[in-house]
């Protein structure tokens, strides 16, 4: 397993779209954190994480549109459907020194209204 | 100006933290062009994009937690308070030749609660 955090990126989120859960369980750490900051939740370990992903609901596909990754970190954004819904999911990783995922934070932001006050700036596409 | 991309960024949200206006805009193409996915608004050039961000109503200040980028593009993480309403933004960055910010798409996740049924697997913070 090298350190390229691009490819590693890549890798767990090709895995976790063919559900194949030990590929998965092989791009984290043991102990990896997983944390989502817009609930406040937090699990740890590969098991749980593994699992977390393996039980969630729905008819999920991923499909990766950037990742950036440096030597510390790397950041992927993804188009996400779940059935009929589209969602964009954003992930921060670090890694551990051989290359696997020791973090994860992930991010679900949601579609909203402009304020009022500044349609003169901006086009709506 | 170098293209050392994170440092560009850094430099971004530094001078648009002092209101150095003229700094923030030595920081991006004079076509930059700033995307916000979650309202689908768009706006184009320098002036707008400096404009924009001088004419954001409230008394905000952001602190930059993590910043991830690579010879394609970069990610910010930052920590945002107006007045006392707390925030996280992440913004995805683009360059060009020069290292200068040629496009810019952020992100504003919001808290929400956890789905049922997954208690058992995550603890809270």
């Amino acid at each position: 397993m090298g350190t390229d955090h691009h490819a590693t990126v890549r890798r767990h989120w090709e895995t976790c779209e063919a559900r194949d859960w030990e590929g998965l369980g092989d791009t984290v750490s043991a102990d990896v954190v997983y944390e989502m900051p817009q609930t406040r939740e937090r699990l740890r370990g590969r098991e749980a994480y593994v699992r977390f992903n393996r039980e969630y609901p729905g008819d999920w596909h991923l499909n990766i549109t950037r990742v950036v990754a440096d030597a510390e970190g790397a950041v992927s954004w993804a188009n996400v459907t779940v059935g009929e819904e589209h969602l964009t999911g954003i992930a921060f990783f670090t890694f551990d020194d051989e290359g696997r995922i020791a973090t994860v934070q992930d991010f679900w932001p949601e579609p909203y209204d402009p304020p009022a006050g500044r349609a003169q700036l901006a086009e709506r596409a």
